[in-house]
C-alpha cells in the first residue's frame, strides 16, 4: 500500500521550501526553489511545480498524495487568493489555489497565518493529538496565534482571526508596529524581551554584563545566555516577560477555555526561564473557573521545519472537516 | 404535516418556565412551574414533565417535539449534569439530561451559561441568522457572553468557554465578585455603569440629579431616564461604559475575527447613549486588520423570553450538528 502523503510548502519572500511530509509528521523529502518575483505568477508556478514532481518522483511511486498545503503571506484561506502582497510582485489578486488547480487535480489549500499552521501541526504531529480546544502562541520577533476550537482552526468571518499579539496587554504601554500602543507583542515577543531589558536598565542599577552592549545588538538568545549564567537582569527581564504574557494568557482562557496553551518560537525555548514567571502570573490572574484547569506547554514540533510541517498538516486538518 | 417544535426550559431557583417553540422563533405555548428545591430531584422531575405534557397535549397533535433544551445553573453541556448547585438541593452531581431520558425519547441537551443560550438565540431566530462567527455580549447584572465560531457555540474543552465578562479591562482596576480586579464586568454591566456614577461624582464637580440619590439605590435605568433629560454625569456615564467595552471588543475581534458583536440586555437597552462611544471606542482600539469591519448590534431577541428562546434554540443547533 502507498503511503498518504502531505505537500507542505513555504512561500518565503526570496525563497519557497517544499516538503513531503506523512501523517506521522516525517518529512521524507525537502527541497527549495526561488520565489521568483516580479514576474508572471505562471513563470513561478511552473518552475515550483517541477520542483514539487521531481521530489514526489524521488520516492518511487510509493507515496499517494492528499493534498497540498501553501502558507503564503497575505492570503486567504477562503477564497484562495494572495491579495495585496505587492512585494511578491504578482499583481493585486493571484488566485493561488485556481492557479494550482491547472497543475493538480488534489486539493490545495492556502493559510496565511504562520501561527495557524503551527497550531494545526502541533495538532497533527505534535503536542497537540486528540485536543480539541487549545491555543498556540509563537514567540518570535512578534507574537503570532493560531487558535483551536471544537476541534477545527478559528479562522473568523474572514480568515484574520487569531492575533492575540494584537491583544492590548498594558493600556498605554510600548508603541506597537501596528499602530497603537500597548500590544502583547511589544512585551512577549523576542524583541520584547530586549525592549524589557532595556526599561530595566533605565528604571534600576541592576548590575549587568548587558549593559555593555548596544541596545540596537540585543537579542533574545544574548539575554537567554546571560539569563543562564545567572545575570540577574537577564533574569528579571525574564520574569517581567512571563508576567506579562500569563496576564494576557489568563485573559484568553476566558474566551475558550482551552485544553493547554503551547507556548512555540524564540522566546519560548529559553525553557523555565520564561514558563517559570508566565504559569505563575497566569493563574494569578487567572479566573477563578478556569484555575489549575489550563495547561501550559511548550510545542513539540521542531522549530526549523514548523513551516512545512504546518501547511501540509493543513491538510489533514481539511481531509477530516 | 406537524409543525416542528423544541421545548425550552429554564430553571430559576425558585420558577422553572417551560415554552414550546417553532422554528422562527414563536413561542406557541409557555407555562411555569415551582423549582422544587430540597426535594429529590425525580420529585421536581415528575412535576415539571406533567407541566410540559400538558402545554404540548394542549396543541391538539399538531406539533412534533425534536427535542428539549434546558438552562440551569452550573450545568455542564458535555456531561448533562448539574453539579455542585448546592442552593438547588438536589446534591452534588445530578444527571439531569439521563433522568430526563427516562421520562422522553428525544434528544435532551443542557446549557449553564444564559450568554451562551442567547447567542444560539440570536443565530436561530434573532440578527445573527447566517452568520457564522459572532459574539454575543450579555450586559445585565454582569456581562455574559457567548460566541460563535466556524458556526459552532464555543463551549471549551470542559463547557465553561465564553466569560468575557471576566477578562481584565483596566489592570489594578475595579474589585469583581470573582476576587480579582478590573474584570470587564465592573465596568460595561448595569452594575458597572452604576458605580461609574459614583467614580465621576467623587472625581468631579459635574451637577447632576443623581447626586441626590444613595449609591446603593442607583439603577441603569435611572441612569438611563436622567441621561434622557440630558444630565450632564448621566451622559459621561454612559460614554465612560462604552469606552470600556469598545476597548474590550476591540480586544476580542483579535481573537475570532467575528462578523457582529451584538448587545443584549438591561444596558444594550439604552441605544445610542451605549452604542455610540462603544462603537468609537472599539475602532479606535481596534488592530487595523479589522477596521470598519466589526459590526456592532442591538439585540434583536425579545429580552423578557430570551431564557425560554435560547435554551430551544440549542434543540435545533444540535440537530444541525
Amino acid at each position: 500500500m502507498k503511503k498518504e502523503v502531505a505537500i507542505g510548502i513555504d512561500i518565503g519572500g526570496t525563497n519557497t521550501v517544499i516538503g513531503i511530509v506523512d501523517r506521522a509528521g516525517n518529512i521524507l523529502a525537502e527541497t527549495t526553489t526561488p520565489t521568483l518575483t516580479n514576474t508572471d505568477i505562471r513563470e513561478y508556478l511552473d518552475s515550483l511545480t517541477v520542483k514539487i514532481n521531481e521530489i514526489v518522483f524521488q520516492q518511487n511511486n510509493t507515496i499517494e498524495v492528499k493534498g497540498i498545503g501553501i502558507g503564503a503571506p497575505s492570503s486567504n484561506y477562503f477564497t484562495g487568493e494572495i491579495i495585496g502582497a505587492t512585494n511578491l510582485g504578482w499583481g493585486e489578486r493571484v488566485p493561488l489555489v485556481e492557479l494550482m488547480r491547472e497543475y493538480y487535480d488534489y486539493p490545495v489549500i492556502v493559510l496565511t497565518n504562520d501561527a495557524n499552521s503551527a497550531a494545526v501541526g502541533e495538532k497533527m504531529y505534535g503536542g497537540a493529538q486528540g485536543m480539541k480546544d487549545f491555543i498556540m502562541l509563537t514567540l518570535g520577533t512578534g507574537v503570532g496565534s493560531g487558535i483551536v476550537v471544537n476541534d477545527q482552526l478559528v479562522l473568523g468571518h474572514d480568515g484574520f482571526a487569531g492575533e492575540l499579539g494584537h491583544v492590548i496587554t498594558q493600556p498605554d504601554g510600548r508603541e506597537c508596529g501596528c499602530g497603537r500602543k500597548g500590544c502583547l507583542e511589544t512585551y512577549a515577543s523576542a524583541t520584547g524581551i530586549c525592549r524589557t531589558v532595556s526599561e530595566i536598565m533605565a528604571t534600576t542599577n541592576t548590575k549587568s554584563e548587558l549593559r555593555n552592549v548596544a541596545a540596537e545588538s540585543f537579542t533574545s538568545r544574548m539575554i537567554y545566555d546571560a539569563a543562564v549564567k545567572g545575570d540577574e537582569l537577564a533574569l528579571k527581564a525574564f520574569a517581567l516577560t512571563g508576567k506579562m504574557l500569563g496576564k494576557a494568557i489568563s485573559d484568553f482562557v476566558a474566551f475558550s477555555s482551552p485544553e493547554a496553551v503551547f507556548l512555540f518560537g524564540g522566546l519560548a525555548l529559553a525553557g523555565d526561564f520564561i514558563f517559570t514567571p508566565t504559569k505563575e502570573a497566569m493563574e494569578e490572574n487567572m479566573c477563578f473557573l478556569y484555575s489549575e484547569k489550563v495547561k501550559l506547554l511548550p510545542s513539540e514540533l521542531d522549530g526549523a521545519k514548523i513551516a512545512i510541517l504546518g501547511a501540509s498538516a493543513v491538510v489533514w486538518q481539511e481531509m477530516k472537516n
